[in-house]
């Protein structure tokens, strides 16, 4: 190894307490209010700056993206204590990005950057061919993102950046909400192409950044399934499921969904791939519809449910996991006996194992039995940090039912 | 519904304990032996025997095989406690199994049968088009046996049955060690095509059945990654990996194995498939090897470490994990920067978290770092008990490297 450059001086300097430090040394990206030396200097920290993170007995540990007025105090972006984050890197971490994702997929339609994952603690990129969708979702990214914006740009020649500085996660870190065209703009909805099939996004004001390639893999898997199905997509927001089944060969597709911009959408996207006359999509309450066709005895060969997370905190798990079977439920009763139920829950506080937990007693209370066949996370261009396993939010069962 | 069937008076009863009988009631397919009154009667029982299972006041709660001398001592088969376990019975649960498969594959290569989750405790059924590997890994189902062949042989007409009765399950259960043609006999190796790629599986003498259909999909994930690659398979088995990565592109392929009969049939599978010149194969105990590579700087871009369980007992956990540890920290050495790292345990006893925590210890011991793009379970013909998600026993993690 080369010997280390100076020490970057003007750096300010956090430690960790004696107590609380092992975590972080052993390589966890996140350092919590209550692990560091919260003292004047570092409350008095402008949110975002860079620090050294430093042992309790001054030993280097890394550099570290700062917020004095949140949970997650600190988020490691390298265990190189005098990294200089300058143009350089953010390079080296959009190339890296890049280069993993170039790998997987052959067309440039994933999420570009997928925050810590990633090595950009926050950070969102979705790439839509020309078209980016960027959320910087920490005080550190946000304090980075002109700069950030500007490698996008040099590195990706995109057509135009929307910024969708609107998320939950930048209130707990005190920043502004915010929706805008960073670089040029985007005439009207983004075209998508997925398994044969095309979609629009809204980037700059669909639900997230308009799109969710996380269940691009589950999708892949559903729509294999489907050919000559009666499908039914609850929730099906701008129609990926739907419009999938419906490509692959489903005899006929009904689509529900409560937001009329969701279901334009939906409608579009069945039209330019050519299966419109095999989809139906309309407005509706989920849980009450489904109810409705329960007692209408209407049957389904696949049921989907992807539904927004019903666990936005911890307070809200038990409604939620009641939810999650209630849900189950209502669905398993329309499917019809050898066809199968896709349920998903996107919600960061339910484990794995408390979700399958709640699907297998919802398949009880309506006396059916079944099969898992697929329990599948997001799809890889939504990787997870080694030393975060928590951040994998997303699961997908899908179950025959006998 | 109908009117129930009068009860079967000649069945042996077996009652729950009253402070035991909550999990059987809520669909837990397993009772085991302290959760039941194991009077001199349950005793005397014959090993398998079909039994009706009952609540301690004497309600109804299922049909199940039962073994009085095993820690699983009854294994649910329905939750009609007048089920009638005859040949409709067996038929009705094969040709279910049988639906599912012909709805996620188009050729007949696959686990048809995957014991509890297709309805058939201990049962298992490896199909290799017109071969049938066949496994009875509880009493009951040896029981069964002979009446589940001529199911088997009336509704596949399979060219040949291998019976593989020689688990270490079977041992607990009290039943012989046995492998036997059952019906007809296969010419030599069985050949199975996948993805491509020509394999062959001695489905009477190779490891298990012969062949891992579980890692079906973790194979084509990461042979989509190996174009150009040097590719380096520990643990290479009859050539799964290895082949189906020079198939899908790889530069060079090495497979390592300590099974001279398993490196046999690899290299048929090369030949076979038209890559020999690509893949060279050796016989090797893998730590050493790996060491060894690591010692000499040998790098690839691609490594695959799929071992046999370490943890076969709870006993070995704490050893176990240290391996995988081990494994996981020999194998990252030997990643180029920007190359992927597959890993895998199939051992029931090491939990995802447990395994995904020692491959994050094992990464940062050789001072690596990456993300997870992949982390995946045993494909959809091994499907799950919704109650028994602890069955689940396939783990493969797929590492990017920086």
């Amino acid at each position: 190894m080369a010997a280390p450059p100076p020490p970057i001086a003007s750096r300010p300097v956090v430690r960790l307490r004696a107590a609380k430090q092992l975590r972080v040394l052993h390589g966890y990206p996140w350092v919590y209010s209550n692990e560091i030396d919260m003292d004047a200097a570092a409350k008095a920290l402008a949110p975002g700056s860079v620090i050294r993170v430093e042992r309790h007995n001054g030993g280097p540990v890394g550099t570290a993206l700062f917020n004095p007025h949140t949970l997650i105090a600190a988020r490691v972006l390298s265990a190189d204590a005098e990294a200089r984050v300058d143009r350089a890197f953010l390079e080296s971490r959009v190339d890296s990005a890049v280069a993993v994702r170039s790998k997987l997929f052959a067309q440039p339609y994933y999420r570009l950057v997928h925050a810590e994952a990633d090595g950009l603690p926050g950070l969102v990129v979705d790439r839509y061919g020309g078209v980016l969708a960027v959320q910087a979702n920490s005080a550190g990214m946000d304090r980075l993102l002109p700069e950030l914006l500007q490698v996008l740009t040099e590195r990706l020649r995109p057509r135009a950046i929307a910024l969708r500085n609107d998320s939950p996660a930048r209130i707990l870190e005190g920043l502004p909400q915010e929706t805008r065209w960073a670089h040029s703009e985007a005439d009207g909805p983004v075209r998508i192409e997925e398994g044969g099939a095309t979609f629009f996004a809204d980037v700059l004001a669909g639900q997230k950044t308009g799109w969710f390639y996380d269940q691009r893999d589950n999708r892949d898997f559903v729509a294999a399934l489907s050919g000559g199905a009666r499908v039914l997509d609850a929730y099906s927001h701008t129609g990926g499921f739907a419009v999938r089944c419906a490509r692959a060969g489903a005899a006929i597709v009904t689509g529900i969904d409560r937001s009329d911009p969701a279901l334009l959408m939906a409608e579009k996207a069945a039209e330019a791939s050519g299966v419109a006359a095999r989809c139906r999509f309309r407005r509706a309450d989920v849980f009450a519809e489904l109810e409705q066709m329960g007692g209408r005895d209407d049957r389904f060969d696949i049921v989907i449910a992807d539904p927004p997370a019903f666990v936005k905190s911890r307070r809200e798990l038990e409604s939620g996991l009641r939810g999650y079977r209630k849900l189950t439920r209502l669905a398993a009763a329309l499917v019809e006996p050898g066809g199968f139920l896709a349920i998903a829950s996107c919600s960061h506080n339910v484990s794995p194992d408390a979700f399958q937990e709640q699907v297998a007693r919802g398949i009880q209370d309506v006396r059916r039995s079944g099969r898992i066949v697929r329990a599948a996370g997001a799809a890889p261009d939504h990787p997870v940090h080694p030393m975060l396993p928590e951040s994998a939010y997303l699961k997908m069962l899908v179950l025959a039912l006998d």
